[in-house]
């Protein structure tokens, strides 16, 4: 098994509710990485809803509660409406009756989606993989203690990477290759923790530490192809002390599989 | 009682719940524009988390379950988490005891956030409200019958919208300046509706009819100034009979007050 498939593996327990180890090689710092808590939501939701025939993600809403801890935790899933096409439900995740996260989710199947694909959209032009910044062998104080680390190969664009030299371009783009360390190839689920797993795009701000995630949004718009996925976080409205980061996710087919958006804290910590 | 004020206006019958009447007059065809509803949801967690002092909306996204009707109509707030800074919590807006609109969104106050501000976004570039087009003038046909085109004054950009004399631009862009009919100024929950009030950005991509709203998700990042608001939708990634439609809201003084995305079904018919 996969480290992602351990992950986010599930025990159903019956109506809706399964059980799950929260792993802690996930964390980043001392809590598990919202990206594969929202992995795990999204499988259970899935099992769920594949009885309908509606297994794919559509698009997911994460609110976050409280950290959570690596430990036994607990997901519940409730249906709210079914159609033809989709099925919308939610999802409490639980750690010891404390929630952690809440889940609005549609759910439907790539399968019968058209083939039509009229986007405008780019991808990211980066440097091949071999020419980018493993971020593994980069400055580990600034990434501080992140266990996810080692759970994914990132290959970070150097312009978009010119913080770890202490010199963020202020752009407030952070992007690069990813891939699962253990050759695990990509799919609907993967994409979902894809969109918040790379370094704050903050970072490329010059300004540093962790940046809560209150909220992410995920609209996952195809099942990828396998191989590299490149990743591509992007941050246009830092004010109030929050930001917006959107992200978009590319498979090696050049198709755009995943577009996310969340709404961070800024980092109290900063530097320069 | 200004129009908006009237539609979103909410009668609390104690624990959370609230009754509002559904106003024919902001529909789009048969059914009451997401927009709204999305907007008397955020009045209604506004009241009930302003005990904390948290009465503004920070994040909001909402599921489509069922297309709202004119008439009465309940809402119900669940707490989920209150902290100092926030509070997070669910609602529900149901017609007959039938799901229409399920709601989670986090809360807080703009007041308590840091004047810091460094926005890298700039703002849409359009010609004067005057030298635009009124989008009430435009083709009738085209927009359907709605009624959500008499309380706001739309003057859309005539780039975007080379669609209404049949020259779509195929950028994907509808963008123009909106302002209440009645003279209403803009607040945190006006701009939750305005980000769902323009024609769909479909429109200038040549393709035309009613593009459900699956998901909707607004961040209000500051209380807007007076006067015209500038709106901006955009669509990158129009696929598999989905698109996504990203909405930015800046008022009279510059600033990206709100920022939206929203997951839409492309409409089945089309034109060219």
């Amino acid at each position: 098994m996969t480290e992602f498939d351990r992950a986010t593996s599930l025990r159903s327990i019956g109506d809706g509710r399964y059980e799950a180890q929260l792993d802690p090689g996930w964390r980043i710092g001392r809590a598990v990485n919202g990206g594969i808590l929202m992995a795990l939501a999204s499988r259970a939701m899935s099992e769920e809803f594949s009885t309908e025939g509606h297994g794919h993600p559509f698009s997911i809403s994460g609110y976050f509660l409280s950290a959570s801890n690596p430990g036994p935790a607990e997901l519940e899933v409730e249906r709210l409406r079914t159609g033809s096409m989709m099925t919308t439900g939610q999802l409490t995740l639980s750690q010891d009756r404390t929630d952690r996260l809440r889940v609005l989710a549609t759910y439907g199947s790539h399968d019968s989606l058209t083939d039509e694909v009229r986007t405008v959209a780019t991808p990211p032009r980066l440097p091949p993989p071999e020419e980018c910044l493993a971020a593994s062998s980069g400055p580990r104080e600034m990434l501080g203690a992140s266990d996810l680390l080692d759970r994914t190969e990132l290959r970070l664009d150097p312009e978009s990477a010119a913080w770890a030299m202490g010199r963020p371009s202020g752009r407030g783009v952070v992007q690069g290759w990813l891939r699962m360390a253990d050759g695990r190839e990509p799919d609907v689920h993967q994409l979902v923790f894809a969109t918040d797993s790379l370094p704050p795009v903050t970072f490329d701000l010059g300004v540093f530490g962790w940046a809560p995630t209150l909220e992410l949004t995920v609209h996952v718009r195809a099942e990828p192809a396998p191989g590299w996925l490149v990743v591509r976080h992007s941050t246009r409205n830092f004010a109030g002390g929050l930001l917006e980061e959107d992200g978009e996710v590319w498979d090696s087919s050049g198709r755009l599989v995943a577009q996310s958006r969340q709404l961070a804290m800024a980092p109290r910590k900063r530097s320069g």
